[in-house]
């Protein structure tokens, strides 16, 4: 006799969604030298964000609002959206886990793209969806494929990320509008924009918080450079906010992370100076790349996904790299896996990874 | 047509587990001056965690350890069980809802108290476990009652605070080791024991993190000052942690928190001299309750429960106090409800309190 762990929690396997850099340093026994694998941003926090941060820290022994008043009323303004058309959560992450458990019940259909973000179908499988991946095509996610996909299976829960993780390519607004026109009517569109800062403006739908069946996820821990925060949020309708609102952890988006939030949005000369800086890397990535005869896949990310040819030469490099205390991530799944994906990093990381990687890239078969 | 929302979610009424200060001051269009409702410390945090907290912020582009490695070592430590047995989150919110995903399947029953912990309630609710409660007994959790009601219908899951919340009552290690004894053999207890610090030493019950029966939750919320920041723990078996591993979000503890606590459980002295000084506010608020004709409820937490006689008196304190710009707290259930809850401010704060409390108790009927 002992706990009677529910019929989802026995079947699932053990699972971890993503290794961590700090656990690769621990079972290496030395640190990393040059972290550019988990698309963290290299130019940190804005100097506003940071007083603000430390300023919270001071107040720490007072619980959050729950509410996140300040920092939703600002991000209202800044979409033209309402208030209830912005809801925080502890990172995207936590709230793809919630939107997930609103909208599947044990079997019911879900689509994402064959390589997508993993942790969306850590959440999927975690409450027993039914999972349908449609490939990718030409390293993009296929819209056409994906509302097909939905339609034949009656999708309650359709996943797309603009630009896409893991390999950086974007569509476009008008794609993106005949994505939904294309979709069952019954079918929410979580439309991931962790990248979006990094995009071009083309990229961007325009806002539309009335629409029910569209939720956009947006974050901090990009361009805003506060990963560790944990803090992003979700634009939507105002039922899809109260339905959260029943279930969410309310005290659950830290203090000190709405208060960095708070004032990182009002440093818009450094968000859009770290997109620049971005921009500056993604070239050099693509040059380095070409001066070694590899093609990259062009990117609207803080990261360049490097094309090695194949699934075993991408792991094999990856390990090379990991030897040297080089940290980079790869896609799980072919034809995708056959990249390296490599975020930006400073200066100083950038050449230190094209250093590496001259060395070790010739030693790979 | 628009979203399909679950079965679970549609059936669920709106709810607000706590209504914030924040609100409150929203409200009334204008601060607070004694915040004194939520138990969280007045002591603020540690200097060595705050240090901490500030040189974190300076990595905030990093994401946090998932695994939580360096904190949950030296828990392990510390409680002297195994680093599997340690299980960190975004505060006990967020693992208790955890825990209730985990063992309850929508119908299966849970017990817990009449009046208790309203997010336990909060999150049985939220995935439509079968709720059982069972009245307090002379202001204490009645755990002989406790445990024959999880015997008569079966209970997956248990909940008792020790000491107690709202009530800051408590059971000592011999009742607690009776419950577990009288409960059924399938059924897990989580021991909710966020105000253990503040608790005498006999309401502990020996660590046996082996038990797979047995759960315990601890907090950097109150003690240690870290409300704000989000970060609790559980002691619990080893096939608990793996289970929790299955669908928690991994991200979800916040760099910040993670090494704020760390540098908090170096500090030992601070944290004795936190509940020295709450020591001292509670024979404050007693000799105050006293002066004034009130009876208190011996507490072993950082609150104390003064006795208004009746509901409507205690509600109607209350509302007076929120006038005045004072916060406090009270039970939401009969015969909980005659009493309000004062958490134990600074001296200054108790001063003010009492200043307001002479003044407006007169008034109410």
């Amino acid at each position: 006799m002992g706990p009677r762990f529910t019929e989802i929690i026995r079947k699932l396997p053990p699972v971890v969604p993503f290794v961590p850099p700090e656990a690769l340093e621990r079972s290496n026994g030395r640190l990393l030298q040059v972290r550019v694998g988990a698309n963290e941003s290299a130019f940190g926090i804005s100097p506003k964000a940071r007083q603000a941060m430390c300023e919270a820290v001071e107040r720490v022994s007072w619980y959050n609002d729950p509410e996140g008043y300040e920092l939703r009323t600002v991000l209202a303004q800044l979409h033209g959206v309402e208030f209830e058309q912005i809801n925080l959560g502890a990172g995207i992450d936590e709230l793809l886990g919630l939107m997930v458990r609103l909208l599947v019940q044990p079997g019911d259909p879900v689509v994402t793209s064959l390589g997508g973000y993993p942790t969306f179908i850590y959440h999927v499988d975690g409450f027993a969806g039914q999972l349908h991946r449609v490939p990718y095509k030409d390293d993009c996610e296929d819209l056409q494929g994906l509302a097909a996909k939905a339609c034949e299976v009656g999708a309650h829960l359709l996943y797309v990320a603009n630009p896409d993780n893991p390999m950086g390519t974007w569509h476009t607004a008008e794609a993106l509008r005949g994505l939904i026109e294309a979709m069952p009517a019954d079918c929410v569109l979580i439309l991931d924009e962790a990248y979006i800062e990094f995009a071009p403006q083309e990229a961007i739908l325009p806002m539309d918080a009335e629409d029910p069946r569209v939720v956009r996820m947006r974050t901090f821990s990009k361009a805003h450079g506060m990963a560790g925060a944990r803090i992003g949020y979700m634009i939507g309708h105002r039922d899809m906010g109260a339905a959260l609102d029943k279930v969410r952890n309310h005290f659950g988006v830290n203090r000190v992370a709405q208060a960095g939030a708070l004032a990182s949005l009002g440093d818009e000369d450094f968000v859009r100076g770290v997109v620049q800086e971005v921009e500056r890397g993604r070239r050099e990535y693509v040059e380095l790349a070409a001066e070694l005869g590899l093609r990259t896949v062009a990117s609207a990310t803080n990261f360049v996904g490097m094309d090695i040819g194949a699934g075993d030469r991408a792991r094999a490099l990856m390990a090379a790299l990991l030897e040297r205390d080089v940290f980079v991530r790869m896609p799980g799944t072919a034809p995708l896996d056959r990249c390296i994906r490599v975020t930006v990093g400073t200066a100083a990381e950038r050449a230190a990874f094209a250093m590496v990687l001259r060395e070790v890239l010739p030693q790979i078969r």
